[in-house]
């Protein structure tokens, strides 16, 4: 398939490479593609940024059958623009697609349409390290019919928006609130996929959290309130006595592209991985051992975020002094190396933009 | 506050009275409103309906930040305009918008923004029994910003669609597979709420039992999958041995203004009602032993719909010999009368739109 490209003629202003923020600003195109049963995907095209307007009887708007995607294009040691393992947005792109009912996208035409839109906007790939320009495909359901079925129309998109430096004030780690009332997922449900809804579902006890003086929260599992499953929109790791253990993937839990490079770089590292149910009774038993050296999330925005505090029913416990811990700094410093192109990607990694 | 009103100089023509369908058609006009930190809620409008333009990095694109009310207008048999029981709908709007994160809406200025609008479309109010003005007011999040916290900005829209009688053809019992693998919803998560995340977790299912030639869907709990929460995107009803069951609230069902109405109905005609958890296995225990009378569900779009077979892992039951049963029959006749100003009101449930 052809992308028509149509380029802007009014190029907006740059915002300020140093007061970019996360999701706030947006580049000059967008790509956009329909669905229908006839012609499947079709009339690809980027486009000036622009609203996009539709029935207000959609199915997005009612029955919210939407997914999205989110990676990254860095500006390379060299000037070279790469993307961090783009395939495999697209492989969950499409697991998403097939349980929210959404028609599958092709891979490598879908890799081509973010590799072309960046390009179109590359002038929009902020500088400077741990700049990048963040790249949010998206499918909405565009059928103007307000009975519950899957959509017959579609709207593909994808939007670019540059991003500063996710720890512009160096990594401080964060405190937790072990959530024991609201749920994000659970096995059957939608938390392997990435859907508007879980999004929706967690709103309420990251506002309840940040009341009380907490940034994000600690999920447990929706059955046995008993488990780690993840911590705010992150996947979760922690290490105990060495070891490295993040929550299996069960069906509840997003199947991040940071997660794995984590799990992969770490076992390059020599370091034990290990992926099974952790019950937080078990993290909390490790720290009054002196057992839990580190904890920290992994997702695309902030590559680690490294947890200090975790506060389940009261009973508070640090995390190695407040501190960064010495392996998330490592996994930190080579992760974000490999995507900047200044230490070598022996994994195969990072995806050039030619 | 005041709703301005403009109308439409160029109405559209009515659609075939007698081939409706479901939310297919829309009138004239809807209402807006907008919502910011500033002014609250404001600029409330009753104007042409017409597509709404959004930025596609709006929230409700993205993190589905939505919710949704249903309920009807009807041509009473007096030709009276009647509502049925609206402040229910009201109040679990604001129900629902707390466990998003949404802004509360004024409960009267809603009735009364309802009842405007159905007011300058009464013209749109199909004749004939069954037939309806479907209403849906419904919030979108409307924020152009990526990051994962509640919008800044909402939408609040009000659309009308003309809806022709649920049984044109009769009350047929339909054919249910009860879910053993996906789940609608969990405690502690959003299944009390009208928001689209819990309708787009439905979708699959529902076309795993399409395919298998079955109309609906029996969810079980998310827990232990063993208890009947809902069928379809409705509350669900079981006659056994002379007595009304129906699953308790308890924070995955949504709380439905049918279900609460078949629940008073059938007390105030001296039947013995009963909300508590019931076990799919007792369903079927009762089924063997000849004491599983009717079934049905209940919901605004088909007020009560019968329940004919159930197939659980290749068991299948015949309920009251795929016929209608007794009270799910009365329970219809005396909804639907009230509803169209052919019964007695003595609940007080209807509301004329003077």
């Amino acid at each position: 398939m052809n992308i028509t490209i149509t380029r802007t003629t009014t190029p907006k202003a740059k915002p300020d490479w140093e007061k970019l923020g996360f999701g706030k600003h947006f580049t000059d195109h967008m790509f956009l593609m329909d669905y229908n049963a006839e012609k499947g995907w079709h009339d690809a095209r980027i486009v000036p940024f622009a609203d996009i307007s539709l029935s207000p009887a959609c199915a997005v708007f009612h029955y919210a059958q939407e997914m999205f995607e989110g990676l990254k294009a860095y500006k390379a040691a060299d000037g070279s623009h790469m993307l961090f393992r783009p395939q495999k947005n697209i492989e969950r792109m499409n697991n998403t697609n097939e349980r929210l009912c959404i028609p599958q996208v092709d891979p490598d035409f879908t890799l081509e349409a973010i590799k072309t839109l960046v390009k179109v906007d590359e002038d929009w790939i902020p500088d400077g390290e741990g700049k990048s320009l963040y790249i949010r495909p998206f499918i909405i359901a565009t059928d103007p019919f307000l009975g519950v079925h899957p959509s017959a129309t579609y709207l593909f998109c994808i939007i670019l928006s540059p991003v500063g430096a996710y720890y512009a004030e160096g990594i401080n780690p964060v405190k937790i609130y072990v959530e024991d009332e609201y749920v994000r997922a659970v096995k059957g449900g939608t938390g392997f996929a990435k859907t508007g809804g879980n999004y929706a579902a967690s709103l309420r006890a990251q506002q309840k959290a940040s009341e009380m003086g907490y940034s994000q929260v600690l999920w447990l599992d929706g059955i046995e309130h008993k488990y780690v499953d993840e911590v705010g929109a992150m996947n979760v790791f922690f290490v105990i006595d060495g070891e490295l253990i993040t929550p299996m993937l069960e069906g509840n839990i997003l199947p991040g592209v940071t997660r794995d490079s984590v799990i992969n770089l770490a076992k390059s590292m020599g370091v034990k991985v290990t992926d099974r149910r952790l019950a937080i009774d078990e993290v909390f038993e490790a720290a009054r051992n002196g057992k839990l050296d580190e904890a920290f999330g992994s997702g695309t925005a902030a590559v680690i975020s490294p947890m200090g505090e975790l506060n389940k029913d009261g009973e508070k416990i640090v995390i190695n002094g407040g501190k960064i811990g010495k392996l998330s700094q490592k996994l930190y410093d080579t992760l974000t190396g490999i995507q900047w192109g200044k230490v070598e990607d022996t994994f195969g990694w990072t995806v050039k933009i030619q």
